[in-house]
């Protein structure tokens, strides 16, 4: 096993809003922050992947906020998003104009996920491009990156590669896992892999299986890419890929991030210039320029394969199916639950997040749930200005104050 | 001016579902039906567009219902959506399991729009490939088909194209306009372009301007197209179409008219084989296969260029910026209205109708809204299944009472 620090990868923007660093002050902030690497390999870590395969040696990029305690018990872990990656707080110090990390609204000093008191992790996922081993890894085997060849992964595959990742830095009970959307099936994960391992679950904008709807907007996002003739049936070189695919990829998915009223106050019908309409095919409104200024900048900092297996570790996502039913698969839980879902997410709609709660709520499990009134649609748990910091902070008060596991 | 019946094209298929003809019994059906042309010219019919241009010669293809009556006053026009055409009701009778036209649970004799007692009038939009002048129309200029040459045309131009082909049928004043979706702005316009040719007007599950959501939705549909190497610049052969751009666009409109709720009642996550996870990127579930189905039809019977005219006509609706506002849109009006929306409706939300409502209120006018409960999405126009039907009989019963205009 070899552990370094390396040179940070660029960190996502899925939001588009600029935040940016405090003139001399970090208020709040972790401050500057580094991305760690850890390759794990020899007989001890190879990875068995759900759908056959496995890979060795196995690399993961993480960040870490705050101090781990000397009894190691007051570690929280977060799992990221499709388009995600470890960066999820502070700033790699690169420029002034830097955006901070994806998740800086809840990690910090004095921030709900409080590093003065927690120790916070932050593990790109298996499969990303982002530095943890993935399709655009290099196939020690070949010397050639995987691309197509890597092995498909599920969120169980993730959830495996992070419980290494915690062993590896000592800490054997988790205080929590948290996450939302695709990062909220991995904290589900957790409480079902590793129920001794982990005191509190606050999965957030996500499901115990992925929808119909949902599978079928992937599909239209992979039918995108394996369209575009630069996609070269995965081996594209790195500077040509299949960008116009990956784009129209993007686009849908925003579309999917927002909701119908957050769209309208974003953009409403507003003109891209003053000429109104042009009678023409070119980008007149405001939403037409935003979606392709989204598709090309995600073009320029993600990776098309990748996001074919990403999107279909989410598609395969079902704990009902894994387990018979869903009581079956929260039966053996022994963590608290802070389920949270959004008024006006439609990607991942509160009676998914519901249908969790009652479950668990049959089978006598801790939950707590709130439906958190936003306009913001699913990224609503990316942003301020809603109720998620007060809930997050209330409940791991009181897991404080608990005891299970 | 000349005026024939022609061979029918083939008609659209928008919801999947078979409805066979019944065996020696059309009960309910207007029967065996045929798609009539007409050509306009000279120089009183030389379309002026909105957005610059001019047409001239102007073929319409529509098809009737019914009987006009000897005082020319029992017509209601019926306006088609996106993807439609002028074959609402009855077969062809081509073949023993076809399918009866698009609105057949509406149009027929004892049916809401009653062809006992109504002459029901559905032409194909202007702009469209399914007869009416289009994109695929040959230009009498260069005998070639228009193609991208073709001028961008409106809501405004379709409903002016419509007026023309009822001064045609030497009908002053319409008993009723209605339709759904796309069909449902021309049925607006209509009350605002003619207030006193029009007695009921009837928009279902409309909008009275696209959103930006909508907007969104229709620009990535283009882009599909707009990327398909086939595409050429829009001079594609006609045997060599950007079928697969042209899929995408629909497989993502076929989300947006179903629901959340529709896609798991009709697929949930059942696999199209029994085979479960392929750990592969080929259609594993039943609704990826259901997309690309309805993705493969759409490509044979409906045409690119025309999907990005049509489009773009939906994105440029907006009654709001042509008048000022939508008070100004309305103020002329004289029609009675029934406004309808679907509750699951998610790409013409509910709200949207509710604001037509609340203005057309404010003016005084006489309006009935109905938001009708369906878990059908957007489709539900199209479906049986809920109140619509009755809605529409007795709206039109208690116009036949009352007097205006």
């Amino acid at each position: 096993m070899t552990h370094k620090q390396a040179s940070p990868t660029l960190h996502p923007d899925r939001t588009g809003n600029t935040v940016p660093i405090p003139a001399g002050d970090t208020g709040g902030s972790v401050g500057k922050v580094e991305l760690q690497i850890v390759t794990f390999d020899g007989s001890d870590h190879v990875l068995h992947l759900e759908g056959g395969g496995s890979l060795s040696p196995l690399t993961v990029a993480y960040e870490t906020y705050g101090k781990l305690s000397a009894s190691r018990d007051n570690a929280i872990l977060v799992c990221h998003a499709l388009s995600g990656d470890a960066h999820a707080a502070g700033y790699y110090g690169h420029s002034t104009d830097e955006k901070p990390g994806w998740w800086d609204i809840l990690i910090g000093p004095g921030k709900p996920l409080d590093t003065d008191r927690y120790f916070v992790i932050c593990p790109n996922f298996l499969g990303s491009c982002y530095g943890t081993t993935g399709p655009t890894s290099i196939d020690t085997g070949t010397g050639q990156p995987y691309g197509l060849s890597f092995p498909f992964f599920t969120i169980r595959d993730m959830v495996e590669v992070q419980r290494w990742l915690i062993d590896h830095l000592g800490i054997k009970t988790l205080t929590a896992v948290i996450g939302g959307s695709m990062g909220g099936m991995q904290a589900l994960q957790w409480a079902i892999s590793y129920p001794e391992r982990v005191r509190g679950v606050i999965p957030i904008a996500t499901t115990s299986r992925m929808s119909a709807q949902g599978i079928a907007l992937n599909e239209v996002g992979r039918q995108a890419i394996l369209s575009d003739p630069k996609w070269l049936e995965g081996r594209y070189p790195k500077g040509d890929p299949p960008g116009r695919g990956l784009a129209i990829a993007r686009m849908i998915g925003h579309i999917t991030y927002l909701s119908e009223e957050s769209m309208h106050q974003k953009f409403a019908r507003r003109y891209a210039n003053g000429n109104g309409r042009s009678f023409s095919f070119s980008k007149d409104f405001q939403v037409e320029s935003y979606l392709h200024h989204q598709g090309d900048k995600f073009v320029r900092r993600f990776d098309a394969n990748t996001y074919l297996y990403i999107s279909r570790a989410m598609d395969y996502f079902d704990l009902e199916t894994d387990h018979g039913s869903l009581e079956a698969a929260f039966s053996q839980c022994l963590s608290s639950f802070l389920v949270l879902s959004f008024t006006s997410d439609w990607l991942f709609p509160a009676h998914q997040s519901a249908e969790i709660v009652r479950v668990l709520r049959k089978l006598d499990k801790e939950v707590s749930y709130c439906n958190i009134e936003s306009d913001q649609g699913h990224d609503a748990f990316l942003l301020p200005g809603h109720r998620m910091g007060d809930l997050v902070s209330g409940f791991l008060e009181r897991l404080k104050e608990g005891g299970a596991p």
